[in-house]
């Protein structure tokens, strides 16, 4: 139909066939598809102490309609706390909480993109950002990346290129830290030379930020994750960052930090769209962030999913060695391999689920409609053990090519 | 921008002002602008058992994301319960879980409207429905009410007149049962009409139901607010119910019941919106409906509601008897008043802004630019006390004129 065209609706089925159904519908499945924050690290005390307290109070606000631009406290908190953790300055006109970083791809694209425009996208990117920006109506140019991340000789070509073509862009999706899906890291070089691309081109940047907080300390630091907004001097960047992988996923409360004449439109638009996000949810995040939770389970968190990669790597070590190629992520929930030569992703995806095994199709994440020699594999969701035998799994399926 | 034309602006921009950041500017303001319901009504003691019960079981799929489609045992519950109880039949693939009903709105406004299509709305009609459709470029044609709803005869010639233009029309949204702003409760055969009417000319039908439950027992029963739905044969109504007003608003959650098609189309777009509402809340939701909450405490919110409509009418009635008009409302939250003859509803706000009171401005609710001899109050969120004391100020705001 109109605002969902062929494409989008066929990639956003098998999407939701992925992550939902499959796994219910065969029992033993592995999932190194979905790419979900470990329940076992959830903090379970904590947020228990909170909603018991919450709503001992009797207070009517905590759960009555909410202010669209969100609950003032936690908005407060994100400036005083987790903005200035992040080297970024804002106030409160700046800030919109979002029903998760998803609703942030939307009204963010509600607001800047017309039917026709392109927006600039990395070689892979995040499948939730193409399908929100599609459905919007708008095109995209794909721009490779290397070991530091999106090239701009690249970048520069193919804004040239669009506008000889007379069509606009209007602004340049990245996510820097540890991409969903290649894992990347962009080097802070990289980001400083970006930044000044779009200076000279006058395009917004629009930075995704949901995993920085999950750099592993073997070989990052908090300094490698520093935002692009950071040293944002001319209003150009909008930030998106949430508490899905910090906190919890259930719970849908993120947050955008963006130059105010953006923030008010977009909380113009979210009025529209769902009037405010669960205030319940948001208060229990703001008692989370108030008892110093977040802080305090991050270096866990770190470890944790450190643990998980280093299991991750060491099957693929045993079972796929030279057989399919990687970069070893520095942080994240994500391992992005390349598959043999000659193998497709969705002729493996078959051969996996026969073997009980799935992963994430490369060619999501492609807005040029490659990416077929790849796969996006999860170790964030699941146990060692689980990790292991699904590596096992693959490389049977990919044995049987 | 785009997607925000400067009129939908500036009425959200409006909307956001009154509802917000006034109750905190104005000392001892009292709002009969925001419909919101009572908190004394909440349940709280079964909402404290129930999220102490979700949470002590430290299911990590509880606070996990769910499937965009929704929480599938309270899709189940919706479908035994609450669907069987209005005498709509509906299977799975007909329901989507929503972020709150205005989500419902947005995403089928995104499935349906092409830009420059034509939407048919009663006068007045809910001024968030006016937003949605707005933000994705439908236009409007705004069809009079008679005391048993939408007048079948313009509403004919509307669509004559829409497609003699070459216009497409698509959908007519109506709120049959206590509408937002005025208050109205479509007669039986009248819905029927309309129904056919819609088969006639091939149009759907956007039924909005959050107010249905909030029937007043001296002169309504549950038999006057069935559904248009329940008597939809060919598949052409599209319904949205809602826990806000029945539950609690503050858990964001909604649910729509459509023919598969459409709800397939719905779930697609809102993956791209949100991934999905807050699972916790679903589930919380879960619980009242398991336990029976919702059917227990219904009676009470009749009961409450009822009471503070008649608080109201009787303040107006001593203060301002023939000098505004209403028809007594039977169910919902709102009285809609016509304002005595030359009294703007713009500058009766600033003057009613002086006297410390709010409502909202009766042309927010129109289409066409008129509606200014209209406000619509509310008296569902405040006590008994402050329902009087803001008529007596509305009636001296008005006395000034």
């Amino acid at each position: 139909m109109n605002l969902l065209s062929h494409a989008a609706q066929q990639f956003q089925e098998s999407a939701i066939r992925r992550t939902g159904i499959l796994g219910a519908a065969i029992p033993g499945l592995i999932s190194l598809a979905a790419g979900y924050p470990a329940p076992e690290v959830f903090p379970w005390d904590d947020l228990q102490a909170i909603t018991a307290d919450l709503l001992a109070r009797r207070d009517g606000n905590t759960l009555q309609y909410g202010a669209t631009r969100g609950y003032r406290p936690l908005i407060e908190q994100v400036l005083a706390k987790t903005l200035h953790d992040r080297g970024i300055t804002g106030t409160f006109e700046d800030i919109v909480i979002t029903t998760g970083s998803q609703q942030g791809l939307d009204l963010v694209g509600r607001v800047l993109i017309d039917p026709g425009d392109v927006i600039l996208v990395e070689l892979p990117t995040y499948s939730g950002a193409i399908a929100a920006f599609h459905n919007l109506q708008g095109q995209f140019a794909g721009v490779p990346q290397d070991a530091e991340g999106i090239d701009l000789g690249a970048l520069d070509a193919a804004v040239a290129s669009i506008r000889a073509n007379g069509q606009r862009v209007k602004f340049i999706y990245v996510t820097p830290n540890f991409q969903n899906p290649a894992g990347l890291l962009m080097s802070r070089a990289r980001r400083l030379a970006l930044l000044e691309l779009a200076r000279r081109h006058d395009l917004a940047i629009l930075e995704d930020d949901p995993y920085g907080s999950i750099y592993f300390e073997d070989v990052t630091t908090a300094a490698d994750t520093r935002p692009i907004k950071a040293d944002d001097a001319d209003g150009r960047v909008i930030y998106l960052g949430s508490f899905s992988k910090v906190l919890v996923p259930g719970l849908r409360v993120a947050w955008m930090v963006a130059p105010r004449e953006i923030a008010q439109k977009v909380e113009l638009a979210k009025q529209a769209a769902d009037i405010c996000s669960s205030l319940f949810d948001q208060r229990i995040v703001h008692g989370a962030m108030d008892r110093g939770v977040v802080d305090r389970i991050a270096p866990g968190l770190r470890a944790h999913y450190q643990a998980k990669r280093t299991v991750m790597e060491q099957a693929l070590q045993s079972s796929l060695a030279g057989r399919v190629k990687w970069t070893s992520p520095r942080g994240g929930f994500f391992l992005w391999i390349e598959l043999p030569a000659g193998v497709d992703d969705r002729a493996l995806f078959d051969r996996a689920l026969k073997q009980k095994v799935s992963f994430v199709l490369g060619s999501s994440f492609f807005v040029d409609g490659q990416g077929h020699g790849y796969a996006r594999l999860a170790f964030s969701g699941i146990s060692h053990e689980q990790i292991s035998e699904g590596i096992t799994r693959l490389a049977a399926a990919i044995a049987t090519d």
